[in-house]
């Protein structure tokens, strides 16, 4: 057959047709998990499915799939996908892309009458995105059998609405998450195109971002406790200032890593409480979150173990009192060298210029990469930004991964 | 005349009983401003001025004074005493010390049948300390000429109370604040007795601090504005993260502070807010407060200069932008020397060690030397702790400031 290719007129018209449900005055996207916004592009989806001709199915976990059934309908699936929930004032790429490119790749197989050996399966994933009921990539955990019906009993957004309620709103049935689960025989592969949200291909000029694996998040939570003291009649040398205790860990964790020779390890300390916050007293007592990324645990654990010993001699000297939990700590997951290998074939063909880089942002494909060979393309961000309405990929980018999926798809389908 | 004492026990006991009004469960004082604890510790000091047959006065700022007639009544006023309002969980020292002491020395002298040449003034300022209407050393801003009625027409406590009708129920009169005001022709010199709230004192065992001059207080308002991003996908060298920046302006004003010759020069940050302030958001904004206190106006510019150049140096680096706004810029008060040097004579007579040191907080003294010759006397505060519920003085040590007040009065009472 002639080389098949994507259309990126349909492609730019899906996006932006999705992408104007949820979309506020501000040109983002409001589309935060199981609310009407999200119900309202979850219908959409689902008609798109119908319209192709997919067996359209919605799990326990709310998950949406389109299956196409494949020569030998018995095979294991070759499943890709994305999400479709966004975070407050997102923009309309981050994981929208990803199911549009789905949408488009089982388009072009039906007008091209391509019958695949595997069946193919589009996946929109539930609450990928960080959200207020506290489960993000929930519809991945939940078919890798890592969040129980148990583990979300009596979850409830700030709201006070109950997670179990929202999900059954959305077509889910949290009384039988069992059904939800896929064995790793299900499943052939798992395939997921996806906005960078760094600038690493941007600034190379590279349009197909090849995915060695995602990263790994390691948080904790740190308690300086200092003396709160009046800002006048305590003497520098007399104080333990907390804020000061933090400013020196957070200076002292920078350092470390600019001075790490992976420049795919990152650390940051986003969130910080000050009490009592009173211009004339001295901060008695910080509250600060402390994350790090990394392509690898060992990594991470140096980071970790370097940034310890620079906490213990800081509070050592600053007469503060250091307490630390550790709030999550989630494995990096590789990547199949396989499929990796794959899509760089299928770029090469194409004559796009890809690079191998890490991802440094959790998605659901770290999930799936536990119960079959997973990969992941990265298209390049404008700027560098995204979670904000003016994250951006050029449509020329995006066609061509948009290609690479479907030639990854079919050299699969082919090989195994 | 033999040499008249003041009463340790009587001061302990009126300090304990006023001490009670407004006490919490924590052992704190809860007295702020106009609440009904301090209208109640209002009511116990007037009751106390009556006992003591004093001529009870409440000016149009809600002052209370106490009058004893001198043997010529058209002399100028000696006046001393504090405030006995209390920051919110306080102590029962802060204030309370000042206005104990006041009454002790009025009852001294008239079981002595001590007859002044002077008329002599206990008093007691409103609303000395920070609180809910934004007016801290209220009282004795108003009767300076400092604090106008149009400059409290409109303001309200965060729950919405008019501090002019706060002050009408505390028995004021904002519609005649000119009244309230006295002018430098009525008086001879003001003397206040407050807590250290620092461990100069305690560290060298002197019993009496005699203070120099009232700190100057420079605040600032500072905005960071960095770049929000994603904590995964933003490389370390392409942050502009604004609590780093932060965290370095921090580092350097201690750095300078603690290599400054005058160790009565402090700053701090005391007030931090981060935006958007999430565990895996790079900080794109932080405000902060930073203060610097000192007992002359060139040692605070100095610093303030050698911090510019520091945090310009850090704009630069960490290509964050800064704003800065200039909140308070309250000039050093220096004491009378005539009264230190009386004070000092008399704790020498009396065979109390002495030390000079500047005060680190404000006090209504600053504003009274705007009118008089001003002095202070300084107890040791245990621990250097205040404005919290262990702040403590040693009654041997508050008999000795009482003694010293006493007989400084009497000595400028005689010398003028």
């Amino acid at each position: 057959m002639n080389k098949i290719n994507v259309n990126k007129q349909r492609i730019e018209q899906k996006l932006f047709a999705l992408g104007k449900i949820g979309c506020n005055a501000n040109g983002g996207l409001d589309r935060t998990t199981f609310t009407p916004a999200e119900i309202e592009a979850r219908n959409w989806l689902k008609q798109e499915l119908h319209l192709l001709n997919l067996a359209v199915h919605v799990d326990a976990a709310a998950n949406i799939w389109g299956r196409r059934e494949g020569a030998n309908s018995e095979l294991p699936v070759i499943a890709f996908g994305s999400h479709i929930d966004s975070v407050p004032n997102g923009g309309i790429y981050d994981g929208a892309l990803g199911v549009i490119l789905a949408l488009e790749v089982m388009q072009v197989l039906e007008e091209n009458n391509v019958k695949t050996i595997h069946p193919l399966e589009l996946v929109s994933f539930s609450a990928e995105e960080p959200n207020p009921f506290g489960f993000s990539t929930f519809g991945s955990r939940v078919i890798t059998g890592k969040v129980t019906a148990e583990d979300i009993a009596g979850v409830t957004n700030p709201d006070g609405q109950l997670l179990t309620e929202a999900l059954q709103e959305a077509g889910g049935d949290p009384n039988d998450f069992v059904s939800a689960i896929r064995s790793p025989f299900e499943f052939a592969a798992y395939l997921e195109v996806h906005i960078e949200q760094g600038k690493r291909l941007l600034k190379r000029e590279i349009p197909i971002g090849i995915v060695t694996g995602i990263t790994g998040i390691y948080r904790e939570e740190v308690i300086i406790r200092g003396d709160a003291n009046h800002s006048g009649t305590t003497l520098m040398k007399d104080r333990a200032d907390a804020f000061l205790a933090a400013a020196s860990m957070a200076i002292a964790l920078e350092d470390i890593l600019l001075n790490y020779p992976d420049e795919e390890v990152v650390g940051t300390i986003g969130q910080v409480f000050v009490k009592p916050n009173a211009t004339n007293i001295v901060p008695g007592e910080v509250t600060f979150s402390i994350e790090i990324r990394g392509q690898a645990r060992e990594k991470i654990r140096d980071i970790v173990s370097k940034w310890e010993e620079r906490v213990e001699s800081i509070h050592r000297h600053r007469k503060v009192k250091v307490e630390r939990e550790v709030k999550l700590d989630q494995v990096p997951s590789p990547m199949s060298e396989k499929i990796l290998a794959c899509c760089e074939e299928q770029a090469n063909k194409l004559s796009y210029p890809s690079y191998r880089l890490g991802s440094m942002a959790g998605h659901d494909a770290a999930h799936m990469a536990s119960v079959t060979q997973a990969g992941m393309l990265f298209v390049p961000s404008l700027a560098g930004k995204s979670h904000c309405p003016e994250e951006e990929s050029r449509i020329a980018d995006i066609e061509k991964a948009g290609n690479v999926l479907l030639h990854t798809i079919l050299a699969l389908d082919n090989s195994q």
